[in-house]
C-alpha cells in the first residue's frame, strides 16, 4: 500500500506536541500542533455573562476561532473571524466544550476561549478543539484555586480529530493537500466514554455511501482514543 | 406510545406543502412548508462568478439563507443573515445542492439561491435545502430554455431532515417544541440514490452513543425518501 | 381612450387581497396584494422603548421596511434595508402609523412594525402602509386582550396610494412599468376622515404645474376611500 | 397679530446670506445661511460614474447631506450621514438638482454635491438645496472653462423652502423651536418657472385637511420667488 | 535666500486668524485659520463618562478629527473620520489637551472635542489643537459659570505647530505644497512654559540627522511661542 | 541605585530573541521576543499594488499590527485592528520599512508586512519593527531567488526602541509596569547609520523639559545599536 504524502499509514495521526502555559495572562493557555497545523488556543473567566444567561445561576462557554493573516498559502484577510467559515468553527468550539462542562457548577461565569491559529496545515479546527480542552481545564482549575468553585466543573474530556475519503481510501488526520483532494471528509469530536459530541460529515464532490461513514467513524475514534491520551499526559506531566 | 405534541407517530413527517412559481421575478422560485415552517426559496442565475472561480469553465451555486424579523417566537433582528448561524446554514444549503449539479456542464454561470424563513417551527434547514432543490431544478431549466445549457446540468435530487433523541425516543422532523427538548440531534442531507452528502450531529446536552446515530441515520433516510417522492411530485404536477 | 397595460382604466386601483393572521407569532400579521406587489406586515409589541422616550408615559411605533433579495427583476442584495431608499420608506411608514395611534393611551410600550416585501411590482410603499395598518390595528387590539390597555389606542384608520403622470394622463396605483415611465408621482397617506397624513411628490424628470398636483390628489383620494374601504372589510369578514 | 420667535411676520424668510467661493478646493463652493442656520455647499466634478450609467452617454448629479457633531443642541454623533434622515435628505437634494441639470448636455461626467450643515436652526434642507444649486452652477460652469461642455448643461434654477402650521398659522421658512411645534410642514422645491420639484408634506401629529394644503403651497410659493432672486444677485455680484 | 511659495521667510507662520464663539451651540466653538488651513473645533462637556473612568473622582478629554469631503484637493471620502490617520490625529489632540487640564479638578465630567478641517492647506492637525485648546477653554469656563466648577480646571495652554526639511532649509509651519516636497518633517505640542507635549518626527523619504531634529525644535518653539501669544490675545479681546 | 522591576539597569535591553522562519507559508516569518514581549512578523510579497501606485513603476512596503485576544492583561476584543491605536501602530511600521527600502528597485511589487502580537508586556511597536525589518530582508531575498529583483531592495537595517521617564529615571526598553508608571516616554525607530526615522515623544502627564529628550534619544540610540547587532547576528546564523 502506498504510502501518504508524509509518509504515514493510513491511520496514523501526525506527530501532536502540546505545550502548556505558552502564555502568561489567560489562565488557561495552550499551543497544539498537529503536524504543521499550530493554534495558540486560550481560556479567560470573564466576570460578566451574555445577558440572556443571567439570574440562572449557571455558567457559559463560548469560543472564536481565526486564522493568522499569513497562516496560510495565500495570505488570508484580518476580518476572517467574522466570516462564515471561521463563525461556523468557532461555535463548533464552543459546543464541543459545553457538552463536557457542568455549567450548572460553574455557576454565573463565563469562559471566553480563543483559538487562533498560527499555521494551517489541514484539521485547524480537530487542533483548536483538542487544544482548548486543555486550556478549558486550566482555567476552570484556576477558579478552584482563586475559590470560585469548589471543584473543576468538568465532566469529562473531548478530542476532535478528521477523517477523510482520499482515492478510495480512507486516512486519518488529513493534512492540507489530502484534504484538498478528499470527495469526503468528516469531523468528529468525542468525549472520554467515546461518545459522540459532534459528527459533521461532507460530500465535497459526489455523494457517498452510508458504509463510508461507518468505516470513517471507527478510524476516527482510534484517532480520538490516541488524542485523549496526549491531552491527559499533558496534564500530568505538567502539573 | 404517547402521541407527539402534534399527534404524529415517531416516524411522521409534517405536512409538507411545495407552491412552485411563488413569485414572478426569479426562475426558480417555491414556497415549501413543513407543518408552520415556511420557507420561500428562490434561485436566480447571474452573470457573474466569483473571482476566483473565472475562467476555469465550471459554474457555482451558492446560497444565502435569513429569517425574517417576525418569523420568530420573540421578534429577531433584521441582521441575522449577517450572524453565525444563518452563515452557517447558507453554507450548508450551497454545499448541499453543488453535490448535485454538474457544476462543469453548468459552465461559467452562477446560480444565486435565497432561503427566507416566512414563518419558522423547526427544521427550517431542511425545509430550506429541500425547497431549494426545486428552485435549482427550475433554474437550470430556465437556463436550457434560454440555449444556454444543452440539458439540465443536474446530477440527481437532494433532500434534508432533521431527527433528534427526545427523552430517550427517537423523533422524525422536529417541530420547535421538540427541537428545543431535544438532547441530540442530527440534520442528514441525502441524495436520490439515498447516498449521504452532509451529515450534523450535535449533542445539545450530553453526548450520546454512537449506536443512537445509527438509528437516527435510519430514522432520517426513511423521511428523506418521503422528501424526495415530494419533490418528484411538485415537478409533475406543474411542468 | 387607450387602456393601461393591465388593462385598467387611469382611475382603477388594481386588484386588492388582504389575508389576515398569515403568520403566528407576530399578533399582527398581514399579507397585502395590490395587483402583483405583495408585502407581509407584521406588528409586534415590544417590552422596551427606545431610550429617549422613557419616561414620558407614552409609547412609540416605529417601522422597518425590505425588500427580500429575489423581490424585483435583478436580485437586490440583502443588506438594502440599510440603504437610503429603504430607510426612507421605513421612517415614512412608522410616521404615517404614529399619525393614527393614540401614543399616551398606549403607555410605555412599543409597537414594532416590519414590512417585507415578497414581491415588488410598483407601489410596495403604498401597499405596506395600507397592510402595515391592519396588522398595527390586530397588535393593538391584542394589548387590549392582554389587559395592557383598556381599548385599542386607535384614532383612526390610515391607507396609501400612488398616483403618477404619465405621458400626459394620470394614472392611479401604478404599476412598475407604469412607474417607470412617469415624469411625476406622488404618495399619499390619508387618514379615514380624507386628511392628509403625507405627501411625496416627485417630478421624475422635468417639473410639473401645480394644476397637476391638485389633479393627482384628487385621483389619489379616490383610491385611497377604496382601500379603506377594503381594510374595513377585512376587519370585519375576520374578527 | 403676534410676531414670532424671531420678531418676523409669517410670511417672511429669515435674513439669507450667501458667500461664493468659500473653500478653495471644490470649483462650487457655497455657505449658505437662512438665519442661523449655516450650510456649506460644494459641488465637485468626478471623473468616474457609478457603474450602472456608464456608456449612456449621459452625466449625473448626486449629494451627500451631513451635520458636523456641534452644530445642534446636543452633540449628534458623527456617523449621523449614514442615518435615515441624512440619507433621505441626501437623495431629495441629489433630485432636485437632477431636475434642473441637463444630464445629457453634461455627458459622462459625474457631479458630487455635498452639504456640510455647520450649525442647523431648522430648515437645512431647504437652505442646503438653495446654496447647492449655486454650487452646481459653479460646477458646471467650470466645465465650461475646461472645455468638457460648450455651454453650462442647465435647464433653470430651482430653490427650496418649508411652511409649516404652528398653531393655527401658517409660517414661513420655521426656525427650529417653530419646527419642534408645528403641527404640519411641507418642504417644497420649485424650479424658477415656479413649477413644482418636489413636496414633502407630512403631519407631525394630527392629519391636515386637503385645504391647509393649498394655503402651505401659496406661502411657500412666495419664500422660494425671493430665493429664487437671492441667488440671481449672488451669481451677477460676484462673476 | 529664495523666498518660499508664499513669500513667507523659513520662520515665518501663515497668517492666523481665530474668530472664538463661531457657532452657537457648543459652549466652546472656534474657527481658526493657519493662512488656507480652516477648522472648526468646537468643546462640548457630556453628562457621562466612559464606563472605564466611571466612579474614579475624576474627568476626561477626548477628541475627534475629520475632514470635510470637499476639504481637499481631491474630494475625500466622508467616512475618512474612521480611518487611520484621523484616528491618529483624533487621539493625538486629545493626549495634548489632557495634558494641560486638571482631570481631578473636573471631576466626573467628560470634555468632547470636535475638530472639522473645513479647507485643508497642510498644518492641520497643529491649527487644530491651537484652536482646540481654545474652544476647551471656553467649555471649562462655562463649568464655572454653571457652577459645576470652582475654578476652570487647567494647568496652562498648549499650542502646535510643525516644521520641515525641504531640500535642505528648514522651514516653519509647513503649507501643503511645502509639506509634499519635505524629505522630514516634525509636529510638535508644547505648553506654555514651553515644554514638551509631544514630539511626531517623521522621516517621509531617507532618514535624517539628529542635529536636524535639534534645529527643527528650535525653530517650532519660536513658532509655538507667537501661537500661545494669538491664543491669549484671542481670549482677551472677546471676554 | 535601585534595581529595575525586573533587576536590570536603566540602560540594558531585556533579553531579546528572533527566531526567522517560524511559520511556512510567508517568504519573511520571524518570532521575536523582547522579555515577554513576543510578537509574530511575516512578510509577503502580493502581485498587486494599491490602485494609487499602479503605473508609477516602483513598489510599497505596507504593515498591519494587531494584538491576539489573549495577548493582554485583561482580554481584548479581536476587532483591535480596526481601532485607533492599532491602526497608528500599523502606519508606524510601515512608514518605517518604506524608510529603509528601495522602492524603486521593488518595481511593481507590495511587500504586505503582518505583526501579530501573541504576548504583550510593553514595547510591542518596538519588537514589531526590529522583528518585521528581518521578515522584510527575507521577502526581498525571496524575490531576487524567484528572479523578481537583481539585489534585493533594501537601503539599510531598521531598529526601534522605548524608552522612559518613570519617577525622574530615564529607562530603556519598558516592560509594561514601567510604561505604566511613565510620565513620558518615547518611541525611537533608527536606520543602521543612526539617523532617525521616526520620534514619538509622549508626556503622559505633565510636559517635559527639552533637556529630557536629549537624554532619551541618547539612551535610545544605545538600544538601537544593541538591536541592530541582533537582527546581523540572526542573519548570518541562519542563512
Amino acid at each position: 500500500m502506498e504510502a501518504r504524502i508524509d509518509q504515514r499509514t493510513a491511520d496514523m495521526l501526525r506527530p501532536v506536541s502540546i505545550v502548556r502555559r505558552y502564555t502568561k495572562y489567560a489562565p488557561g493557555s495552550v499551543l497544539i500542533s498537529f503536524g504543521d497545523t499550530r493554534v495558540l488556543c486560550t481560556a479567560t473567566s470573564l466576570n460578566k455573562l451574555p445577558l440572556w444567561l443571567r439570574g440562572q445561576g449557571k455558567g457559559w462557554v463560548t469560543a472564536e476561532y481565526a486564522m493568522l493573516p499569513s497562516s496560510t498559502h495565500s495570505r488570508i484577510s484580518r476580518d476572517n473571524a467574522q466570516r462564515g467559515r471561521s463563525q461556523e468553527i468557532s461555535r463548533l468550539i464552543g459546543r464541543s466544550l459545553r457538552a463536557v462542562t457542568d455549567l450548572n457548577a460553574l455557576g454565573e461565569h463565563m469562559i471566553q476561549v480563543d483559538c487562533d491559529v498560527l499555521q494551517a496545515d489541514g484539521g485547524t479546527r480537530s487542533a483548536a478543539i483538542t487544544g482548548a480542552w486543555i486550556a478549558l481545564h486550566d482555567a476552570l482549575s484556576s477558579l478552584v484555586s482563586e475559590g470560585v468553585c469548589e471543584t473543576r466543573p468538568l465532566l469529562g474530556a473531548c478530542a476532535a480529530v478528521s477523517v477523510g475519503l482520499v482515492e478510495e481510501r480512507l486516512l486519518l488526520d488529513l493534512c492540507y493537500p489530502e484534504d484538498e483532494a478528499a470527495r469526503a471528509d468528516v469531523n468528529m469530536v468525542m468525549d472520554d466514554q467515546l461518545r459522540l459530541i459532534e459528527i459533521q460529515a461532507t460530500a465535497e464532490g459526489t455523494p457517498f455511501p452510508q458504509e463510508s461513514l461507518q468505516q470513517m467513524l471507527a478510524l476516527g475514534e482510534k484517532g480520538i482514543r490516541q488524542l485523549l491520551a496526549y491531552q491527559q499526559e499533558a496534564l500530568t506531566c505538567e502539573d
